[in-house]
Formats: structure tokens, sequence, C-alpha cells
């Protein structure tokens, strides 16, 4: 005999219409793999009236949260408010809830999950964080044994479409944004992916769930990719490095670094080779070593794969003789590193009027500071400056920041164009 | 107040006293993270005498398997006899089981399966393909609710290493095992390797994991690495392309396809930029789309690490108020395509004394057979031969067969030396 769990779905845009389609299609052989039938009982929208065969159409959201009958309510309206009060109530009422709800989940992580744990109820996120890839999941349970160390993502589609057209096509940041629109994978609004915000939510989320700690997302550090030019694109592939806005996540003694920022990738490493709209997330563990989970960070379908994993996950556990044992994130308190004080190598591009003398005068500030320098690029003049391309060796930010700050008031130097950060040691 | 799982490991080779390590080192926060204490209480190996702290060791395995107190066995002995014989003995006393037995689950999966089935325990696999990549769990629980349409993996590191030196350091096959052996890539006999039989194996587990069905290993087409030449990595990076050996598996209406050959693979292809002895598993399915996951295939450490998260999940399982509810893999039974039926895109070099009436004879045969030819690349002769390069539109495996053994005969063709399949439509 099958058990039977109810679900109810508020809001029915992109993620939560993929929900009903993906159940409804594959409902026979998810019943059939996991021995639970899972009936969507009720659905809401404010805006869109859709028709769900055998499952109830209301506005009010609070049909579904009031329904005794509903052990599982997928979130998927998005943004804070009314999000937070639908995920708060369904808790306090006593229901699991899955949500692909990134800003929620980052802002107010603590909050839910306190929540959650005082209520003895499953908050299921897989979907918040790169779409189709069981990222949460993998963290959670498969390196369930180890020591994550490190956690860096390509974590945002748009800005990897971009940032990949810049560099295969050569076409420029608003060229490439053009084209992201018109495919759908950048919003008519595209600050929040284009200033790094959405990446810094999902930080947020990673660190956390990969056994760091919840973070203020004030503390994260954030660099988006509207500086990038094409010419760092260029220098870049020059010397066999490639363009990636990345979430880094790393553990530290007693710390946490969280930041998301541009970085040059050796042409070599896997997360280089992530292309298009596409997400990976790179984990560096004791046991496990390296490894890789590449896909579709975005979209409705991918998004509706991993909400019902989540809720296939809790089915299974509540249909059991118990409740299972709901996760909850790391209860550890950590500091988030300050910017300043990470240590990175660096990519510096500067203009200068003339040849003579520039080298001098920045390898002299850069002596003084100890700064030793690993590569040096002169390129020909473009129009009446000579160009210049600089890779450091790893050195603390703080001074890499005081040299640059001394070296943009030489006189022999007329401006520096670009400053981003080297690989991921 | 945790609860307490004792687990008997029997074997103590790299796998097992890696598992030993792993787990003394993380017991505290695997405990902290799953509220479960997992205690080894006894290991056996007949050969290796390996302290334990806290465990008793003995040569025995049957006083792991008699047992009461120990629930869970983790087999790490390898190949058939005895581990069958443990493994078997320890279901059907109500143990749960994890090993990282690749040819015992490819050739027993069924019995096994069955037995488990039976006696409602786990037996779980995640460290028996591809290691520290979590492929087993991902396809079972993560894409729960999806259909899966084609699972294509690079499931074995030392020949992935092999064709990543000899494409990108131009090494002969023999240089690069050499090579391999020195670097810990290769085994001392490395036949199961470069036979393409380890992989068959990573096959027939896969095939039964993602929906499809038990199958016998023979029914698994099966072609190494031995016959790929230098000028066949040349002549496919020349037309964008990388040499792979692949383990494909296919969902067809009532039939399943599980092969495993070498493969050219579009430059772009996530699975084509995997170097090295990295493994990486491609999943298509209708809802997540195509997503990868990327690691290490083998060794000591990232094996420990999916032996363990099955552990951690058994043991999270059976210390709530009831014992879970077992994977089980599907029951259907599919009849494993012949190779014959494919349908494929192809690579082919031959060589030709002489270019006059070459081409003309070739494609005489092809269109006569109503095949396609996509592309000819004719090379300046090495020797006395003209090599010629042909790559054929997509056409069933029978049909292009029957065409190359008429063109073998024809005066014009001295030999056809490579017939590789292309692509992963």
């Amino acid at each position: 005999m099958q058990n039977k769990v109810y679900i109810g779905i508020i809001g029915l845009g992109v993620v939560g219409s993929s929900v009903v389609k993906v159940l409804r299609k594959n409902a026979g052989s998810i019943s059939q793999k996991t021995g639970v039938d899972i009936i969507i009982k009720k659905a809401s929208d404010v805006l869109n009236k859709r028709s769900i065969a055998g499952a109830a159409y209301t506005k009010n959201a609070s049909e579904i949260l009031n329904d005794p009958e509903i052990s599982i309510v997928i979130e998927c309206v998005g943004g804070i408010d009314p999000a937070k009060k639908y995920v708060l109530s369904a808790i306090n009422k006593g229901k699991h809830v899955v949500t692909s709800n990134k800003e929620l989940l980052a802002k107010y992580g603590k909050e839910i999950f306190e929540a959650a744990k005082e209520n003895n109820v499953y908050v299921m996120y897989e979907a918040s964080v790169c779409g189709g890839i069981p990222i949460i999941k993998a963290i959670r349970e498969s390196l369930a044994a180890n020591r994550i160390k490190e956690v860096s993502g390509i974590v945002n589609g748009t800005t990897n479409y971009i940032l990949t057209k810049m560099t295969n096509n050569g076409m420029s940041l608003k060229e490439a944004l053009t084209q992201a629109q018109k495919k759908g994978f950048a919003e008519a609004n595209p600050k929040m992916d284009l200033d790094g915000s959405d990446a810094v939510y999902k930080a947020a989320i990673l660190a956390y769930t990969s056994g760091g700690s919840f973070v203020n997302i004030k503390d994260i550090y954030k660099e988006g990719i509207l500086k990038i030019a094409p010419e760092d694109i260029e220098y870049a592939k020059e010397i066999g490095y490639v363009i990636k806005l990345l979430a880094i996540i790393k553990m530290l003694d007693g710390e946490i670094e969280v930041r998301v920022h541009p970085t040059l990738l050796e042409a070599s490493h896997p997360l280089a080779k992530v292309s298009d709209n596409y997400n990976a997330v790179f984990v560096k563990t004791d046991a496990m070593g390296e490894g890789m989970f590449y896909g579709e960070g975005a979209g409705g379908l991918p998004t509706a794969s991993a909400v019902l994993a989540d809720v296939v996950e809790i089915a299974k556990a509540i249909s059991g003789c118990c409740d299972g044992e709901p996760y909850y994130p790391s209860e550890k308190k950590l500091k988030v590193r300050n910017i300043n004080d990470i240590r990175s190598r660096y990519y510096i591009r500067l203009e200068a009027p003339d040849r003579s003398g520039v080298l001098a005068g920045i390898s002299g500030v850069f002596s003084k500071k100890k700064i030793s320098i690993q590569e040096v690029v002169q390129r020909e003049s473009k129009g009446k400056n000579a160009q210049i391309v600089i890779i450091l060796h790893e050195n603390k930010e703080k001074d890499v920041q005081d040299a640059l700050s001394a070296i943009s008031k030489l006189p022999v130097v007329k401006r520096i164009c670009s400053v981003i950060r080297v690989g991921l040691e």
C-alpha cells in the first residue's frame, strides 16, 4: 500500500508551475521509486489563475497554511514579503517547507532554521542554489564524512553567459547582456545579477550549508562584473587565464571567508571550462579531494527537479513510522574575514603615458611593500598610453591595495584600470 | 543523547584502511552533524594486521558476521570470492552492507538486491562507481523526480589519464601507461582497465541504478583503448574532437543501450574537458536537463568518503524509531540493444596506396548503402600510403559495418585502420 502525502504550492510563477508540470508527468515513476504518492491538494497565486487538475486553486495562501491535511508547503513566491511570513507560518503550524527562495534564506536563514528546529520540521532548499544542481544534498549527505575546506562556484548564469560571450565571441558587456536578455538568460532588470547580489545570496547559503556559519550578507565582500573590460578578458586569455564571477567560501581556523568577485582562473581549472548559462560548484575536502557539480543553475524545469527531490525526501521520511531527522545548518558562529585580510594573487592593468620609468616606479613601490611580481606584460600602446599588465604573487589584500594607492599617485602612471584577484589557492 | 551504531570492516587494504582513517579523523564532526556515533567494533583482514585503536582485529570475517551488535558491515575485500559469500551472509543475518565492490555488484547485483529486499536491509554502493563522486545518491535521490534519458561517463581513471597524456603531450599509449603506473594511476597489470572491463562493471551498476535494468555483463558491448593510435588522437584534435573512453547508458522504449567504447567528443562537451585521472558522469533527464558530476574516481580517501556517506545514511536511518526505507534498484527487465542496432556517427581512418579513385570507390559504397558522409579529410601521405579520415552522419551500426566490410575489399584501399564512434546524440 502506498502512503499519501499532501502538498500545497504557494506561487504559480515559472518555478511553481514547473513543479506542477514535472510532478504530473512523473507521478507514476516517483510513486514507484519512492513508495509514496505525492498529491498536490491546493495551489495559490495572487496573479496567475492556473488550472491544476485535481487540486484546488485559491488566491489566498492561508487556505494552504491552514489546511491540516497538507504536510509540505512549497514556497515559490520569491522575495521577502510575503514569502517570509508564509514560510514562518507554515513552520509554526508544524508543516515542512521546501523553498527555492535564495534571498529569504540568505537574509533570514538563521531565524527560519531556528523556527524549523523548534517545530521539528524540515526546511529544504536544494533549488535555492544553482537550480538543478544537487549541491546542497551533495554537501550535506554525500560529504557528511568530509571536512569541507573550500566551496567555489559559478553560481550566476547571467554573468557566466555574459563573460563567456565576451571571451569566446569578443562581445562587449553590453552586447553580451542584450543577447542574454534575448535568450532569456538575463532579466529585464539585470542589476542583481551584474552587481553580484544574486551570487552573494547563494554564497551565504553555501556558507552555512557547508559546515561554516550563518553570516550577515553585509559582511560578504561583493564585486560584480560591470568593471570587466574586453581588454581584461583578452590579456587574461593571452596568459592562460579565464575570467569568471565566483562565490568563494573558505573555512579557516575560527573564521570564514565568504566573498563574491571576478577571478582569473587558470584555463585548465574545471570551473574555467563552465560556459554559457551553466553553473558549477567546485568543492575541496579532506577525504573526497576535489569534486565539481555542474548543470543548469536556473529555469523552471531544473529548479522544479530540485524542489521535487526535496519534496520526495521529506515525503519518504514522514510517511514512515517516524518523522526522520530534519537537517539544520551549522550553529557555529564564525567571523567573516575582512577582504583586507585575505591573501590572493592579483592581476593589475594600468595605463602609462610613456614607458620610460614606469616599470621602475611601479616595482619600486611593490618592493618597498615586499610584494613580489610574478609576471609583467607590456603591450603596444593603444592610442597615447601604454598598457601594462602585472600579475602579483600571493599577498595580503591590504598591502596590495596600499601599494596600488601609492602607484596611482606616481607621475608616470596615468590610471589603474583594473584589479582582479587571481586563482583559488 | 547520541545514538550508537556499531560497524565491522572486512578487508583492510587501501579502501578499508582509509575508511578507518577518515572515520577516526572526522568522528567528532560526523557525530555532531548526524546525531549518531559510528563505532568500529571489529575489523578483519587475512593479510594485513593493522592496529585499530578501540576495535578488535581478527583474521576471521565470521567474527564480524556473527556479532549481533554489529549492524553495518563494510565489505572492502573486492573480487567475487569470498566477498560475495561475506555480503550474502551479512544480508541473511539482517545486517546492512556497504560495499565498493564493482565486480560483485555488476555480476551479482540482482541476487544481492533480491536478498537485501527479502531481509529488508540496506545494500549501499556509492563507492563502487567513480570513487568519491556521489553519483549514485545524485541519481537515486536528487533526480528522483526525473526520468533519466542517458548516463554517459568517464568512469575509468587509468584510461582517461592515458588518453589525456596522448592528447596533451603527444605520448604513445605505452609511454602514457608507464607514466600512469609510476604515478599510481594504473596497476601493475592494467588489463581490466585498458580493455574496458572495469568500465563495463560500472556501466552495469549505472544501468540498474538509473531506473534501467539489471543486465548480463556479457550483453554489454566492450571496446577498450588499446587500438587508439596517436594518429587518431591527432586527426580528432584537428577537426575539433577529443577521444574519451565512455560508458554509455541510454533508456529506450522497452530496451536499454549499455556500452563501453572510445568516443570522439566535441571539444566543447563538458566530458571532453575532464582530464588526467579524473572521472565524470554526465546525465541527461527530462527535468534537470544536463548535469555533470566530476571528481576523483579512485584512491583510498575519495573512496572512503563515499563509503562513509553510505554508512552515515544507514546509521541515521536505523538509529531512528524505525529502519527507514532501503533503496532497491529497478526491477524492470529490459533487453540490451545489440551493438549492431545502435545509431551513431562514425570516425573512420583508412590507408590507400594511391589517391586516385579512392574517394570515388569509398563514396560509391557508402552511397549504395544510403550512408551519408559528413566530412572527409585527406592528409599528406606518411610513407607510401595516403591517410583518409571520414566522418559519417548518424547511421545504424550494422549498415556502417557492412559498408566498411565492402570498402576493405576495394582494391584502392590498403586497410581500414580505425573505426571510432562519434558524439553522444
